[in-house]
C-alpha cells in the first residue's frame, strides 16, 4: 500500500552527475540493486548520517572518507550505493568488505580509494555478498550515464521494502542561469531519522562551498526528514547525501542562498513525505502540526509522542476519529505544568476537541468524513505560547505488522 | 490471546475488607461492570496516579479525597469502580458525575462523600452512564461480602479488554501472626504504567501508619507496575491502591516491614506481570533484563527502548531471533559514549551476540528454538557497569491491530 501520488517525477539531466546501476544479485533476481553516482571532478560533498550507536560498517568508512577529504588526494567522486544486505552488525569482515568494495571501484575508475563513499540498505547482521557485489561493479560503472532514464533507474536500484522508487526536482534561476537540485531516496520502515534519514542522495549543479554546503544540508534536513516518522526506529544505515557539481551558477551567502535553499527544502520534504507516503503498510499520510507551544522542541516532542502512539496510529487506520486517544498521547509527551484544558484539536476543517474536552458542536459525522480521507492534517493548539512544529506520519496496519513478522530486516 | 498460566487464585477472606460487584449494564450485558471495595473503620489507604496530563475526572477527584483525608471528618471507606466508561474527557460534568457517584453511595453507606474513592476504566470521551450506574449502586451495595468469590467476582468486574482476571495472593508470618495481602488488577491495552499503573487494588489486613503505606506503595510500584509495558502508552486513569485494614499484625518500620515489602512487591509483580500476560493481542511474554549499565536509569531506557520497538516486537511475533533489529534499538537509546562493541545479547541460554556483532557459536536452530517459546528472556549486557534493570513486555501481533482498529477506547 502507498497514499497519494504515484508518479516518479521526470528529472532532468544535470550537468556533473551520472547515475549507473544493474542487477548483481544481491537482493533478488530481476530486482536492480546496485547504483553508481558518478560526480564531476571539483564537486563539493556534504553528508549527514544515521545518530544510532549500532551504525553500520559502510556508514563508518562514508564517514571517515569524507571527513578525511579536505586533506586527502582523492575528492569524493563515488557514490556506491547497494540495496538487499545493510552490512550492519558484521564487525571486522564488515569493515573490510565495505573498503574492498571502494577500492575495486575505484580501481575501475582510476580514481584514490577514498574517493569512493559506500552505503548499504538491506538485511542487517549478514555478510555482505562479496562476490556478486563485485562482479556487478564493471556493468553498472559501463552503465553510467546523465539521461532522466539514468535517474529513475537509479531510483529504483536503492529500494528494500519500497513499493515505488521517489525522487523529486526543483529548478531556480540564479542571475539568469538555470540552477537544478535533483534528489532520490529510499525508505519505508525503521523511519524515525535523528540527526539523518534513510538513504537520500540529492545533486545540484550549482558551484557552492563545502562549509555552505554542510550548512544547507543540515538546515534542510533538520526541517524535512528529521521530521518524518514511521514506526519509531531509527535505521542504523541512515544517510543523507548533497554535492555540488560546480557545473552551474555559483551560489554565495546573500538573498540568492535563501532562494536555494528554498528550492533545496522543497526537495528534501518531497523525498521525506514520499518515504511516509510509501511507509510499510501505510493507508493514512498524516500531517500533526502542533502550534500555541512554549518552544519549537516541546512542539516537537508533543507531536513525535502523538505521532509514535500506537493507540492513535491504529485508530487512523481504523478511520476513527478517536480524540480521546490524541489527548492521551499529548497528555503523556514530557511537558513541565501541563493544563490540559488549554488544548483544541482540529481534524483537517472539523474541531474536534476545545478547552480539554469533546467540542461543543463536534459530530461523529463530520470526524468520521474527515477520517475517510486518505490524508489527514491533525492540528493540536496547547495554549502555551507562540511556537510550532510540524510532523509527518503514517498510521499502523495489518501490513505493517505482515511485512515486518515476514522480513528479516 | 494471552500467555502462559490462566488461573486467578482463590483469595482468602482478609479481615477489614468487603467486595461487592453487579452488572448495572454500563459495559454490556451479563457483563460484571460495577465494583464496591469496603474498608473497616480504621484503615490505612495509599494510592499512586497517572501522571498522564490528560487525567480522567475520578482521578482528580479520588486523588483529592484521600489528599483531604487526614483533615476531614470522613475516612476513605469506599473504593467505587466501574468498567465501560472512562469518564475521561468529559470537562466539568465529568467531575458532577464523579461526585454524585461518591455522594450516592455514601448515602447508601452512611458516610462523608468524601470517604468515597471513585475509579473508572473503559470508553475515554462519552459521559458516564449515570442512571445505569446509580441504579445498579445499591445491588453492588447489598452484595458486599468478604468471601473468595467475592474476589473473583470483583475481578471480572473491572476488567475491559482483558481476557481473564487478574489476582495475587501472599500471606506471611509477623511475630507467630499470620498477614495477608491480597490483590486485583486490570490492564491489557494502553500500558506503558509511568508513575502508577492500569487499575490495581490490593488490600493487607495488617496495621500500618498511613505514611509508611505510602512509602512501601512507592517503592513497590516502582519495582512492579513501573516495569511493564505493553504499547507505550500510558491510560488517563491509571491508578494502584493499598490499604491496610488495621485487623491483624502491626507492621512498623524494621526487619519485618521488609519481609511485608517482599511479600507486597511479589503481590505487585505478579499482578503486573499478569497485566503483561494478558496483553492485547500477546503472543509472548518477555522479560528484558539489562545488565553491566552504568546507571539503574540508563539500564531502563535500554530496556523500555527496546521493548517499545515496533520492530523488535513483530519479529517476536514472528519468532525471529532478529539480533540485529535488538541491536538497533539497542543503539537509538539516548546514552551517551556508547560503544555497541561492547555489547552481548543471549534469549534464554542461547548467546545471539557477543562485542557486537553475531555470536561465533550462534546457530539460526538454537535461535529459532529459543524463540518458538511463549515466554522468553532478552538479556542485554552493556559493558558499561555494574547497574541492571529488568522490564517485561509483550510482541505486536495482527491481534493487537484488530482489537485496537475496533475498540473506541
Amino acid at each position: 500500500m502507498a497514499v497519494g501520488k504515484t508518479v516518479f517525477p521526470a528529472l532532468a539531466p544535470l550537468a556533473g552527475v551520472r547515475l549507473g546501476s544493474t542487477q548483481a544479485g544481491i537482493k533478488q533476481a530481476g530486482r536492480r540493486d546496485l547504483l553508481i553516482m558518478e560526480l564531476a571532478p571539483g564537486s563539493t560533498v556534504a553528508g549527514v548520517f544515521t545518530r544510532n550507536a549500532f551504525c553500520a560498517a559502510p556508514v563508518r568508512v562514508a564517514r571517515g572518507h569524507l571527513a578525511g577529504w579536505d586533506a586527502a588526494a582523492g575528492e569524493p567522486r563515488y557514490w556506491l550505493i547497494n540495496t538487499g544486505n545493510a552490512n550492519a552488525g558484521t564487525g571486522q569482515q564488515g569493515m573490510d568488505d565495505a573498503r574492498a568494495s571502494c577500492a575495486r571501484l575505484a580501481e575501475l575508475a582510476q580514481v584514490s580509494p577514498n574517493a569512493v563513499l559506500p552505503f548499504s540498505t538491506g538485511v542487517i547482521g549478514e555478510p555482505l555478498p562479496m562476490e556478486a557485489l563485485l562482479d556487478g561493479l564493471p556493468d553498472a560503472f559501463a552503465a553510467l550515464d546523465a539521461g532522466t532514464d539514468a535517474w529513475r533507474q537509479g531510483g529504483d536500484a536503492i529500494l528494500t521494502t519500497d513499493t515505488r522508487p521517489k525522487g523529486a526536482s526543483r529548478v531556480i534561476n540564479v542571475d539568469g542561469q538555470a540552477v537544478t537540485v535533483n534528489g532520490i531516496a529510499k525508505g519505508s520502515g525503521m523511519i524515525r531519522p535523528d540527526m539523518a534519514t534513510m538513504l537520500a542522495f540529492v545533486v545540484t549543479d550549482a558551484a557552492m562551498e563545502t562549509s555552505l554546503l554542510n550548512r544547507v544540508l543540515a538546515e534542510t534536513v533538520e526541517r524535512s526528514f528529521n521530521r518524518i516518522t514511521v514506526d519509531s526506529d531509527t535505521s542504523t544505515n541512515d544517510a543523507c547525501m548533497l554535492a555540488a557539481t560546480g557545473q552551474g551558477a555559483a551560489i554565495v551567502d546573500g538573498p540568492m542562498l535563501e532562494k536555494f535553499k528554498q528550492a533545496l527544502l522543497e526537495v528534501m520534504l518531497e523525498l521525506a513525505q514520499a518515504i511516509v507516503r510509501d511507509a510499510e503498510g501505510a493507508t493514512k499520510f498524516v500531517t500533526l502540526q502542533v502550534e500555541q507551544a512554549s518552544s519549537s522542541r516541546e512542539a516537537l516532542d508533543v507531536a513525535f509522542t502523538v505521532a509514535h502512539s500506537p493507540l492513535v496510529k491504529t485508530a487512523l487506520y481504523a478511520c476513527d476519529a478517536n480524540w480521546g486517544r490524541i489527548l492521551a498521547a499529548i497528555g503523556r509527551a514530557p511537558l513541565a505544568g501541563f493544563d490540559v484544558d488549554r488544548v483544541a484539536i482540529d481534524l483537517d476543517e472539523v474541531r474536534i476537541v476545545e478547552q480539554g474536552s469533546r467540542a461543543q458542536a463536534y459530530t461523529e459525522t463530520a470526524g468520521s468524513a474527515v477520517m475517510a480521507r486518505d490524508e489527514i492534517t491533525i492540528r493540536i493548539q496547547l495554549g502555551r505560547g507562540q511556537a510550532q512544529a510540524c510532523v509527518w506520519t503514517s498510521d499502523l496496519s495489518h501490513d505493517y505488522v505482515s511485512i515486518n513478522a515476514d522480513y528479516r530486516s
